[in-house]
């Protein structure tokens, strides 16, 4: 099976996981003159026209709440993103979201690590577990309880994400439309929902789609899985195939759920279609529902 | 493709999403003559002989600190697990992780729910963000801040294991042995690690092999994902195909790792192995082995 790698995915970086046992050696690193800095400010990112803005060490001299090491680039040069607490003059800042589909698949996933793991430590100042306050360690890899010591580590949400398809061979798949601005967008998109504890993946596929059309799923076929900044997700591709046809929707959840034909899907991918909106390739449900429709993989 | 369900998956609850949105009812359920707790002692879970021990509502006389509703059973029964104080008179309780051989499939599933979302509320007392005093609503299914109001999710950290071969169709495969009570044992299990932030399943694969073994992975295929409650992990299972065979393991991380051959880990999978352990049919790693070492799947 081809692998799929998805926008925010594709990181290059080695991530020094035994360097970071050194907490000198990453200090030494952050201080020579071969590192790199990726500013953030408000979790937007330094960019310079359409590009990420990497500095050098100068940059340190701005105030900041966070350094976090990155890791090696190709060239052996450490990489790190830094939080800056107030703009710096002239220095443009983007969204992460816009920017991602002007970069390259490397540079999408450095941003997502960046992104994820500085917002992840302005998320966690204080100990869940004793309320105590807590430091940074081994490059911003962990924090740690200063008053419990326990050691707290990044936080990664497992979300499935499903193409359903009517029965074996279909020709129809579920897509289901949110509230409010992607309603009115007239947005569908593949249903998708948290992974519970205890529970497989293939069981918060059933689940998730049981909650929220109705529908009980039969065979489970995992396809890819993409990384996603906002906070911190990895989303868990999957196709299924259904055991039944009548939708029975969460209005809570969904404003509607409903079948689309092959030919459908294929016109809004395509961005053809006169009313059907449906993700664009830089979301992995976009490829989930295109691997379908255009026979890539067969259900 | 066959779906493996592993110990721990199976849980045949209805969890009731849409039920803990009305508080009321979730106290009205709990309060119903036919509601089932299941009680716990330091995440020692109550027994009877070798069987889950259910209970009626008078258990909740007993000092305790939680209740979470984990769901409706097939009878439409709710069921609720209890987080006790004291022990009571005459109860047993046994270790979640050495009961499981005893249990049937879906009951390990639902001591897997059970015991990972118990344990998550003992964990977080605290706002990671303000560090004010949280408490537990929808039924336990999220904490709340009493401070900031932020909604706190439960926990589930994907953890990527993985059976590595060392060439397309090849005869050997990559096991690793850990420190102390394990490397005493001589026993060897694929190698795992938590999913960063920032990466794709098929990127920690390759990291994770990289860090602990040295060595570089190519393609990389999703085998079946295994609920794992201690303290809540979900265990993603994958085979890969190595791109050279030179180990250099981590010492840090590796007490020993080595090529294995396919009748050598037949012999242990049987456990009949004159110094070879490896893990049994309760741990996905053992899945990963047997269905590559019987020809179940091809790589």
């Amino acid at each position: 099976m081809t692998e799929h790698v998805h926008t925010y995915a594709g990181n290059p970086l080695e991530r020094g996981e035994a360097l970071r046992r050194d907490e000198d050696h990453i200090r030494r690193l952050q201080q020579s003159a071969e590192a790199r800095f990726l500013p953030f400010l408000n979790l937007k990112v330094a960019v310079n026209e359409t590009d990420l803005d990497w500095q050098d060490r100068k940059i340190l001299e701005q105030p900041n709440s966070q350094v976090i090491f990155l890791g090696m680039d190709e060239s052996e040069s450490p990489l790190f993103a830094v939080h800056l607490q107030t703009p710096p003059e002239n220095q443009e800042f983007a969204d992460c979201r816009l920017l991602a589909s002007q970069l390259s698949l490397p540079n999408t996933g450095i941003l997502a690590q960046a992104r994820a793991q500085l917002d992840w430590h302005q998320r966690n100042p204080f100990c869940a577990q004793c309320g105590g306050v807590t430091h940074s360690e081994r490059g911003g890899q962990i924090r740690r309880c200063q008053q419990c010591e326990k050691h707290i580590f990044p936080r990664t949400d497992g979300v499935a994400i499903m193409l359903i398809v009517d029965e074996v061979g279909g020709d129809r798949c579920l897509l289901g439309k949110g509230h409010g601005r992607m309603a009115r967008a007239n947005f569908y998109s593949c249903l998708a929902g948290f992974i519970d504890q205890g529970e497989s993946l293939e069981e918060a596929v059933r689940r998730e789609v049981w909650e929220e059309a109705g529908i009980r799923v039969g065979p489970v076929q995992y396809h890819s899985s993409q990384p996603w900044p906002f906070p911190s997700q990895l989303m868990i591709g999957c196709h299924g195939i259904a055991l039944h046809k009548d939708i029975n929707f969460d209005p809570v959840e969904m404003s509607h759920v409903d079948w689309f034909s092959r030919s459908e899907v294929n016109r809004a991918l395509a961005g053809d279609h006169p009313t059907l909106n449906v993700p664009g390739p830089m979301a992995i449900a976009h490829h989930l529902i295109r691997t379908w429709a255009d026979g890539e993989i067969e259900l």
